[in-house]
């Protein structure tokens, strides 16, 4: 090792010393400037911003494959960045995505590793941004952003030591709130540096040199969580164009030896120094940022840095202004020395144009079932860690790292967001499908560990199988779909990763009409059968297919429902077998608008009930027990995508949306409506067209209305590409202002054609009105709220008043310009054969008094990220109960979380130390009472555990948040004081272990059991 | 630098520590194969090929810039070859063109040079070839090939103690005999590789395996001169297309990381051991050569050496083959050691085709006025050099180095082959220009101290003014273009660079008719004035213009003409000055076929008389001293470039001569002659056509015609490129035989449509039988040769019986694809008018008795190689001769070399010693009595100076000539062996200090004077 070590300080003292040895042609660059008072400093920051997939696949872009498509290869990066900085110590270089580093550096040697360490240490090599992936913002839910976040910065910190200063988010297409001030602010970034915001904003901000701002993301926090916020002038690219020093690149070089020809040093200076005026006649202070690189550059990153070299050299002996190698902390710790007052920005960057009808905000839909599958698996990770915790991390056993990474790498800004490529979204998908595949082993582990035995130690082998039903969403569940005739039931334990108890409505397909459902204590409950929808059964039979190649023998009939009730981060057992005809089934009956005799129709057999009127349409709503009522209309409509004739040859595509008209679905006397009824829930079911099917819910024990469709293929043999988005309409007054979600965290305000920034030139009133929802939209009048929230990420607006809608499908027909060199057209193959994806989702809505909104849309909101975690198996014969533990709560029985706190995190770190996250859920004076200060008790939710050590981490958990918080940069900003009264958790006593919350506040611990 | 030498060790050491190591997911490739026994062995080069100009400049090239044009930077090349080879020192990489590799040392730190050192003495860069370009061997002279060979070894040899052991020509299109046995075997290379061959006779040795040959270049030396040569299968690229790992290839990568997708060892493995088969398969012995790159790659070097790594670790691992990193030499040495038989290959590889209708032989002519500017220039070099030792070599002052690197720089096979693009010719003529302009110092400041001084000791600052007349081609010499009246007169100092003396005719311009010349004794000599032709004076004043920037205020009316006789290695002076018309003007006459008198017409003043017919047509030849009689018939023709239009889309352009048909010029009867007669020779002239003028010397004191051809602009606007030649036909029974030099040196037999080594198809019959000419073309009958010797290189042939056709000029209007992508259309401009390019130049012609050819061939064609080198100087009254040494040799006053022999070279090193090359210049068996044994006396040769030490070297004079033979790898040969009577002249007895030379013998000498 001695030896390894000395090579890389012998390498930077050779460089050094190659500085004395100089010979008559040979040139020793001065490249050692650093800030100089008094002079325009231009800080060169070196960088290769590299996609983690978007035209190739993340391994592709690693190794260099399939480099016809796109000439990249992040190997090359790395590998030839470590001579390139040993040859001059003065050279910097930052790297981004950890997705790439740890790839690489699990194959490097270890004289390789430790000459990186030095590099490292001696601040050449920074770790910028430091997450697995550049997250997107707009698509990603935080909870995964935290997740991805933690993920590569703890690798950091245990291999190098490092905690990255900095947040880079200089690609996703528009930035949320929760990036300011949570990932960045909370997580301990001193600054955060992007280039897409709204080009009308750009422009404002360049003449008012107001493209370095002091971004405050958090009503809640206010000053506490400000962030200092650097918006590139342009892109993230070198400026004008003139400076790009690629292999390949046709910038012109430095020629600085007078024994060549077309010597052009003072050309060069110039060019560079007019570049540096000209930026910095647009910002505030004598430093600006020169970005050198961009896409997957640096491949030999020596062709760079010798131009740096040079241009510093040459352009600091000039002596006009000053140029140096530096880096995102270094430029932010030269601004804040600067001691400037900065404007203040709020709220967020949202939605993204880059010209007048170029409104990135199609993006927010693009491949809907991909987000879905992202967004099911984010909840399926959150639980697994949970079960991970309760069984025993096991470095030789399945465990969760799989779909960690999977999860970390899908929450890229060209991942989720749906504008890759397609064979890139298939690789996406079959590494969530992976890392799925081994986390679905340990849940079935875990739960047959936790039910075969009280103890929560370490369980080797249980004997117990489990098996789960990822496809249940396509009606497919190999598990259920038997028949129990031959005395054997089906063993179904219901998991709960909330840390609340919880009552739930589960369905699960069933074969036969004669089933009985017995709960962990032996007695029957109350069940119904639905049949189930032909368009059911139509995606199931051909994806099952698609999936696994087979497709499954027998058709179920039904859809068995009941009700499961489990405790807080906790399963409970139910027993289905078969039964003369114990469940309900529902009762049917179909209504034609036209000839229809019943006039008036009630859905709801509880205190919500729909009203569809003689038309069969959706007219009103009510609420027995709040008393809202409302009319109320449920419609789709598609808006054609531009297909980029004109003028202006924008096309909607991958990220823009460019709607070139709208064309309502006429569904009003046309459908005739199919209404299940039951002692559970009542389901309307409507064939909207020929492809858009529709189940309407309402649950007897529940308060809002669930709306499942089934969407596909969107027809396109017109030859145009369509958009599809259903609106509720109502007749509240919201005056333009509507509220959607910052990262499924904060609640924005919006106001349609308006933004607080500027007065904005309306070009597109539609597409320049769709943001981004994660949870949810809502709109109030003063006396009611209309909220619906989403089962994934979404675009979404109001564009009239008392009117929300959802875009939830989209099939283009051309590429948008931006890259992808696709046309988001996305296709499903049987038997050789491809069709238009069809996506299945849901929504759900409420309406309540205004005030009363909240509180639905946290919980539930909640409820929809985590859905009961369902694991099946087989009881023959009735010894399930005796042999099995039927019911398990980690936390002590009688303890649940607060309505206000949700447990983000509960994690076995590979040191055997456990993660803990607690999240409040609501936002300063969001909830009259549920807004306030909570507590937990760590005592009661580790009821079992003694907790030896714990630290408070900041949120991505790579450094303590009282040191985090000591060196938090204080910036200051324009205008007034605000008027501030934050309330935040005290820290924790570690003798009563009481860990206490304010709004929105996240605490994130790591906690080490003392073995009992 | 005891540091820097430790850091280069360390980092091998560090290299193979890594090895040690390793880590679980760190793989270590093995790497470390040599040849294996009874495997088939892969020998894998790593090789760039960069030309030193093409579609940029060599020095875009080098930096890199104008990358728009083609992404190539040799900097990166070598820049990154560094780290590439100490990360594994089983890496091998080798280097060709110095030009390239002499800018990049020039600028580097000492540490990267010792770093360098010790991977040059590892043998892990190995220089090959080692030229400073990979010269042409078609359009290039053997004295040039000598030169820029010498050039580039001896660098290496100073810097590294290298020999280069491998001739690399891989690019060059066709291959010389010269290049073979003298640029090969006589350098001392124990192999020679290249690519480009005539693609049948490829087929047929692929199919006989005779790709690789002993090829014995000279019918001189016989085996002596043999030389090992590898013919590639097919190109110098990577087998098959998908093992090319150029940074931003295509080609799949091995993917080797089972924790990444796409993981494909087994499938690369299969494609290697494939390629590798099919290749062993044409291929004698089980060794084969992957070249691994090709034209400017290797830019990041890393990214084929991490592919080649691991095909070479997991091909072995399969081990069905063995792949090694290899060199040129490696590789020689395992072929050697196979101890197999060769086929023979004699003769040379002309011309080349690479298809059917694709035949390479447009670019012996292409750039007509670039070729001829280099062997003007070549000329120059060689006499500069000389006066350069008689005045010694001045660090400070102006040397021949800048010539020598130009002149080096354009033997390119991009470069005097016409076939880079316009703007890098011009880079290249700049080049040569600069260079010239300081050789033009040198030259006057050393015919200044020889004039001034005795002593031949250094002289440093001369008072005398030599002016030189680079322009006198275009009739242009500010010094003779002066009034003499006022009692001034012109000094011509007349230098012959020859070993022999010499008495010849020069031409100079003058402004009256009132001249007289007499020589250094006072005594007034015979001279003649000729009128000035209007074309002359045309090309005179446009070119001026174009070349200086201002026009000539006067124009000369008179050309000067008189005899100068000049001792060897020596000059002599002249006087011109005003006199009462002394100097005879030429008696003018016009002769108008049709309705001239003069029936016959006869001109000459000799015994050479040259007869016209009553049409004004050349008819016949006569030389009264031999009583050759011939027929005679001189026309010009064009044939037309193909546009590429139907089946085969093969273009003419400045590679590939493809004729669509051949117009005749139509001169009989239509061409007035205009005939100048005069006491010292006759001149011809005749407007051929309204872009042809021609000129017909026949001097009283010479048995040769000489005939100067002003052509341009060719015209295009009909649409066609034309392609000019001029034939001389005669009524010889030639019986499709002709001779042609190889590369200036030995005749080879040419036989119109035949291929002594295959049976050729023959699909172009007359683009396939032209070949290159740089000193002249011959035919014989049995009872008389007719010769045409050339003033720069061009592409001849004889398409008919007795006839011989030389291709003058060429301008196109296509690319022919393969890679210049330019037309072919030289054009010249003035005041921002562009015309077509104008060249002039001379070919010569002789009809001699059966045998007494070769006399006149070798003696004048170093005539032409090396004309009267004039300098002017301004008398002010009559005190020239008293002030000055008039007449000066270098050698012993009555001593001069042999007939047969030439000095080649006579050039002081930088280390004061004096390079010596002596060259027999007949074939065994050429002439009756030349082809004898030849010797020179070294004594009477440098009668005033000491030699103290002199050491026989190889051709490039980077090794002793001993050493070199005794080294020399005697392969076998298949067949009888020849009966062979080789004359070598013995070794040099230092105490008589004669040099004896045999036939095509050129000895190389290193002298070290000492001091008188």
């Amino acid at each position: 090792m001695m030896g390894r070590l000395r090579l890389a300080h012998l390498l930077l003292a050779a460089a050094s010393m190659s500085l004395l040895g100089a010979e008559a042609a040979y040139i020793r660059y001065n490249t050692s400037a650093g800030v100089v008072k008094g002079k325009l400093n231009v800080h060169m920051v070196a960088h290769t911003h590299d996609d983690v997939g978007w035209l190739k696949t993340v391994d592709q872009y690693y190794v260099g494959s399939n480099n016809s498509i796109q000439d990249a290869c992040v190997q090359n990066v790395l590998d030839s960045m470590v001579p390139a900085l040993l040859k001059d110590k003065n050279r910097k270089f930052i790297y981004v995505e950890q997705a790439f580093f740890q790839r690489w550096w699990r194959e490097q040697s270890d004289i390789i590793k430790d000459t990186v360490k030095g590099l490292v240490s001696s601040g050449q090599l920074e770790f910028t941004n430091g997450g697995m992936c550049m997250h997107d913002e707009a698509a990603v839910h935080y909870i995964d952003m935290i997740d991805q976040t933690t993920l590569g910065h703890r690798f950091i910190k245990e291999e190098f030591a490092q905690i990255p200063r900095i947040g880079w988010q200089i690609d996703p297409f528009g930035h949320s709130a929760v990036q300011a001030y949570l990932l960045g602010a909370q997580v301990g970034f001193d600054a955060l540096y992007f280039s897409r915001i709204d080009y009308q904003d750009r422009g404002k901000r360049k003449g008012t040199k107001e493209l370095e701002v002091v971004w405050r993301g958090s009503k809640t926090f206010g000053s506490s969580a400000d962030i200092f916020s650097g918006i590139f002038p342009n892109n993230y690219e070198p400026p004008t164009g003139e400076f790009y020093f690629e292999v390949d690149a046709d910038s012109p070089i430095v020629q600085d030896d007078p024994l060549l020809f077309d010597y052009n040093v003072e050309d060069r200076v110039n060019a560079f120094v007019a570049a540096a005026l000209a930026q910095a006649n647009i910002t505030r202070t004598n430093h600006i940022m020169f970005t050198m690189g961009t896409d997957f550059k640096y491949q030999y990153a020596e062709s760079w840095f010798r131009q740096m070299d040079k241009l510093i050299h040459y352009v600091n002996k000039d002596g006009r202004v000053n140029a140096l190698y530096s880096t995102p902390s270094i430029y932010t710790d030269a601004k804040f020395a600067a001691s400037e007052t900065w404007p203040l920005k709020t709220n967020d960057f949202f939605p993204y144009a880059d010209k007048p009808n170029s409104y990135w905000t199609g993006y927010f839909t693009s491949r809907p079932a991909f987000k879905q599958y992202v967004r099911m698996m984010s909840g399926y990770y959150l639980a697994a860690r949970q079960l991970e915790v309760f069984k025993g991390r096991s470095n030789s056993g399945p465990t969760t790292d799989s779909l960690a990474d999977a999860l970390a790498l899908v929450q890229h800004h060209d991942a989720v967001t749906g504008t890759e490529q397609q064979h890139v979204a298939n690789d996406y998908a079959k590494r969530l499908s992976i890392g799925y595949k081994k986390a679905e082993e340990l849940v079935s582990t875990s739960l047959a560990c936790l039910s075969e035995s009280h103890s929560k130690s370490h369980c080797k082998s249980p004997t117990t199988n489990f098996g789960q039903c990822p496809l249940l969403n396509i009606t497919y569940c190999p598990p259920s779909e038997v028949n129990f005739s031959q005395g054997k039931s089906l063993v179904v334990v219901v998991y709960n990763s909330l840390g609340w108890k919880r009552e739930d409505v589960l369905r699960i397909p069933v074969m036969s009409d004669s089933i009985v459902v017995h709960d962990s204590e032996r007695k029957e409950i109350e069940s119904q059968l639905l049949p189930i929808a032909s368009a059911s059964l139509n995606i199931r039979d051909k994806h099952v297919k698609a999936y696994l190649g087979t497709s499954p023998s027998a058709q179920p009939k039904f859809w068995l429902a009941f009700s499961a009730s489990v405790p807080p981060l906790g399963f409970n057992t139910y027993i289905v077998s078969s039964g003369k005809r114990s469940a309900s089934v529902s009762s049917t009956s179909t209504i034609y608008s036209q000839g229809g005799k019943n006039g008036k129709l009630q859905v709801g057999q509880g205190r919500l009930k729909l009203h569809y009127d003689t038309a069969g349409a959706l007219s009103r709503y009510s609420d027995s027990k709040t008393q809202v009522q409302a009319s109320f209309q449920q419609k789709y409509k598609y808006y054609i995508g531009h297909d980029g004739s004109g003028s202006d040859y924008q096309t909607s595509g991958a990220y823009v949306f460019r709607p070139i008209g709208t064309v309502p679905i006429k569904t009003d006397g046309q459908v005739p409506l199919t209404i299940l009824r039951g002692p559970i829930l009542d389901e309307v079911h409507q064939q909207i067209n020929s492809w858009i099917y529709q189940i309407t819910r309402v649950y007897k024990a529940k308060d809002y209305v669930e709306t499942e469709f089934i969407i596909g293929p969107i027809p396109v043999d017109d030859g145009n590409g369509k958009e599809l988005s259903t609106e509720i309409v109502t007749n509240m007054a919201t005056n333009g202002i509507f509220y959607t979600d910052s990262s499924g965290r904060d609640f924005i305000k919006r106001v349609r054609d308006y933004r607080s920034d500027w007065k904005i030139e309306v070009h597109q009133p539609i597409a320049g009105n769709y943001y981004p929802v994660n949870l949810g939209i809502y709109v109030e009048d003063g006396s009611k709220e209309l909220s619906v929230l989403v089962d994934r990420s979404i675009g979404g607006s109001s564009i009239k008043d008392g009117q929300i809608e959802l875009m939830l499908h989209r099939r283009l027909l051309y590429d948008d310009g931006r890259g992808v060199a696709e046309a988001l057209n996305e296709t499903v193959c049987f038997d050789n054969q491809c069709e238009g994806l069809v996506i299945e989702g849901k929504y759900y809505l409420k309406i309540d008094p205004q005030g009363e909104g909240a509180r639905w849309r946290r919980t539930f909101g909640q409820e929809i990220y985590s859905p009961f975690l369902l694991a099946f198996s087989e009881q023959d014969g009735g010894n399930w109960v005796n042999s099995h533990v039927p019911s398990f709560s980690a936390m002590e029985p009688t303890y649940s979380l607060p309505d206000n706190v949700a447990l983000l995190t509960l994690q076995e770190l590979e040191d055997g130390s456990v993660l803990l996250r607690l999240a409040h859920l609501y936002e300063a004076g969001e909830h009259k009472d549920l807004s306030a200060l909570a507590s937990v008790d760590l005592k009661r939710v580790f009821h079992d555990k003694k907790i030896g050590k714990i630290t408070e981490t900041n949120l991505s958990a790579n450094q303590e948040r009282a040191a985090m918080e000591k060196k938090r940069l204080k910036w200051k900003v324009e205008g007034p004081p605000s008027e501030e009264n934050v309330v935040r958790g005290r820290s924790v006593d570690p003798s009563n272990l009481v860990v206490e919350l304010g709004p929105m506040e996240i605490r994130t611990f790591v906690i080490r059991f003392d073995h009992r």
